[in-house]
C-alpha cells in the first residue's frame, strides 16, 4: 500500500479522539478540586517550586515482562507502576512532590479498565501525597505500556543519597527481606520512602539503591558508581532470606538463598552505612547488616567456614555453575 | 507452565541486563562532561532551580502509529521524539531546560540503532538547549515505545500560554502552513520555540495550542478549555494550505483543504489573538489569520459566498459526508 495514499495515522487516532478526551474527562472528574481547577489536559502541567531544587526519575513498565494483565487487575497494575517510581524516591531519600503518566493502551482495555489503571496509580501516588499532574493516552494492537515519570525534593536540608557515596569500610545493609517476589509480592510493593527520611536523617547513609534487579545486581550498581566492591556474609544474609524464597526454593530446588541473591522486585532499600555505626543502632531504623564494602572492586560471598567465593554478578544459573 | 516455577522475568531481565548497563555508558559517554560527572545513571537526576518554578509535559511514541521503524531511521525517529515533546513547550511559550526518556526497545535492535535513537533525541534536544539528564532503558519482543518527559521554565516574567483563555472575538492565526505532513514532513518538525516566544512577549495571546492531531480537533481543545466556538474563514485558509496538501490531495482525490484542516502531526501553532491587534500586526511574527473565536460553542467555516456550515470535528470523512 503506497503510504501516500493513505491517510494519516494519526488523522485515524483522531477518529478515535472522542474517547481519549471522554477518558481524560473522566480522569478529571476523579481528581482532587484545586487540580482539576487547574488546567488539567492542558499541555503542560505545573510543577510546584522548591528552594532546594527538585530531582526527577521515570519508569517504564510493559505487560508480559513487569506485570501480566491477564492474570493481575488493572488497578494492581496501576498501584505497582507508580510503586516502582515512588521507590526510586525512596532510593535517593527524596520526597515525591507530582506524577505524570503516559499510557500506551492494549486496543482490547475497555474504558472501565483504563479508569481502574488510572485509580491504582492515583491512589498510590496519593499514599504518599504524590498527585498526577498531567499525561499522555495513547491506544494500540500492542502490549499496555506505562511510563511514569516522578518529580520529588529534597527532604529540608538532608542531601540526596545517590548510589557513587559508597566507601571501603561502610556497612551494606537492607530495609527488609529478600527473595521469592514473584510469587506475588512483587505487585505489591511497599516503597520504603518513609524509612528512607528516617535513616537519612538519623544514619547519614553514604549511598543508597532500591532492589528491582536483584540484590546482587543492584549492589553492584552501588559498587560500580562508588569504585570499590563488597563482601556479603552467608551468616548475615540466611536472616534476611524471606519467607517466600524458602517456598520458591521447594519449587525451583534451588537453594533459598540464591533466590534472595538474584531474584528481583523486592524494592528494598540497600544502604551503606558508615563504619562507625553498630548494627544495633541502625537495627533501630529496621536495618540488618549484611556484609560490608571494601577497596577490590568486586563481589565476594563470605562461607560460614570463612573462606570467601566469588560472587558472579549475572543471573543466578551462573551462580549455580560457578560457586556451588 | 506453573508462574511459580520459573525464574522471575525480571531475574531473566538481569541477565540481558549488562547489555543495559554497557548502553548507559555509552550514552553517558556522548554527553557533555559535566552531565556525565554529575550522577547520569542514578536513580534520580537533578532538575534546575528556577524561582517562577516549572512545567512538565510527557508524550509517548509508539513504532507504527507515530513512526515506523521500518522506513524511518532510529536518528529520525529519535529526534521526531524529542520535537514532539519540545512542540508542547513551544505551545505554552516556556522554555525547555531539561528532559528524561523511558524507552521498551524491540529485541531486534542492535546497540548502534538505540544509539543512533538516543542521539536523535539527544540532538534534537540540544538545538534547543534541552539536554537528556535521566531515562529508563527495556528490551522486550514487542514494538519499540518511546517516552519523552521535558520540564520547561517560564520565559523570565511572561506568563506561561495555556489553552483556556480564547475569548469570544479573538482572531485565530496560525504559526505557518498545514496538511499532507504524513508525505514525510511529519517526521521532522521544527517546534515553534522560537516564534512563541516572541509572540508571547509582543502579542500576549490568549491561548495556544500546538497541532499534533489535526487543525480542527486541535482548534476543538481551545475552544472547549476556553468555553467558546469559532469560524474558520475559507478565504484565509487558503493562503495556509501546505504544497504537501496539494500533492495528497491529487492522490487522494480529496480537497487540499480537507487534508489542511484535518491532517495530523504538523506542530504549527493555533493562537488565539486579542481582537486590538490586526492581522498586518501578527503578520510581523510570521502569523497568518484563518479566523476569528465566537460565543457559541460549535465550529463553523464560512465559505466563500459567505454561507456558514458546520464543521465536524473529527476526521475528514465525516466532513466530506456533511458539508459537500
Amino acid at each position: 500500500m503506497n503510504d501516500s495514499a493513505r491517510p494519516s495515522r494519526k488523522a485515524q487516532n483522531a477518529r478515535a479522539e472522542k474517547g481519549e478526551r471522554a477518558f481524560i474527562r473522566a480522569i478529571a472528574a476523579e481528581l482532587p478540586a484545586f487540580q482539576s481547577a487547574h488546567g488539567f489536559g492542558d499541555d503542560l502541567a505545573p510543577l510546584e517550586f522548591h528552594p532546594g531544587g527538585l530531582l526527577w526519575t521515570t519508569d517504564m513498565l510493559m505487560d508480559g515482562v513487569d506485570f501480566e494483565s491477564d492474570r493481575h487487575s488493572w488497578r494492581q497494575i496501576g498501584r505497582k507502576s507508580m510503586a516502582v517510581n515512588l521507590s526510586d524516591c525512596a532510593a535517593s531519600a527524596t520526597i515525591p512532590i507530582a506524577a505524570v503518566c503516559a499510557v500506551a493502551l492494549n486496543n482490547r482495555l475497555t474504558m472501565a479498565d483504563a479508569l481502574e489503571l488510572f485509580r491504582g496509580m492515583r491512589d498510590c501516588g496519593m499514599t504518599y501525597q504524590c498527585p498526577i499532574t498531567g499525561g499522555d493516552t495513547n491506544s494500540w494492537n500492542s502490549p499496555t505500556v506505562i511510563a511514569v515519570t516522578i518529580a520529588a525534593k529534597p527532604d529540608g536540608d538532608q542531601h540526596p543519597v545517590s548510589r557513587g557515596g559508597a566507601r571501603p569500610g561502610d556497612g551494606i545493609y537492607l530495609t527488609g527481606r529478600v527473595g521469592g517476589s514473584i510469587l506475588e509480592r512483587h505487585l505489591t510493593p511497599t516503597p520504603r520512602i518513609l524509612e528512607a527520611l528516617d535513616i537519612n536523617r538519623h544514619l547519614h547513609p553514604h549511598a543508597m539503591i532500591d532492589i528491582s534487579d536483584g540484590l546482587v545486581v543492584d549492589l553492584w550498581h552501588i559498587c560500580e558508581a562508588s569504585g570499590c566492591g563488597a563482601v556479603l556474609d552467608t551468616e548475615y544474609l540466611q536472616e534476611v532470606v524471606h519467607p517466600d524464597a524458602e517456598t520458591l526454593a521447594k519449587k525451583t530446588s534451588r537453594p533459598a538463598l540464591e533466590h534472595a541473591l538474584y531474584d528481583g522486585e523486592d524494592f528494598e532499600l540497600i544502604v551503606a552505612i558508615p563504619s562507625r555505626l553498630t548494627p544495633e543502632q541502625c537495627g533501630r531504623f529496621g536495618l540488618h547488616r549484611i556484609g560490608e564494602f571494601h577497596v577490590e572492586q568486586r563481589l565476594l560471598l563470605k562461607r560460614p567456614d570463612s573462606t570467601q567465593v566469588e560472587l558472579p554478578i549475572r543471573g543466578w544459573e551462573h551462580f549455580r555453575d560457578k560457586s556451588d
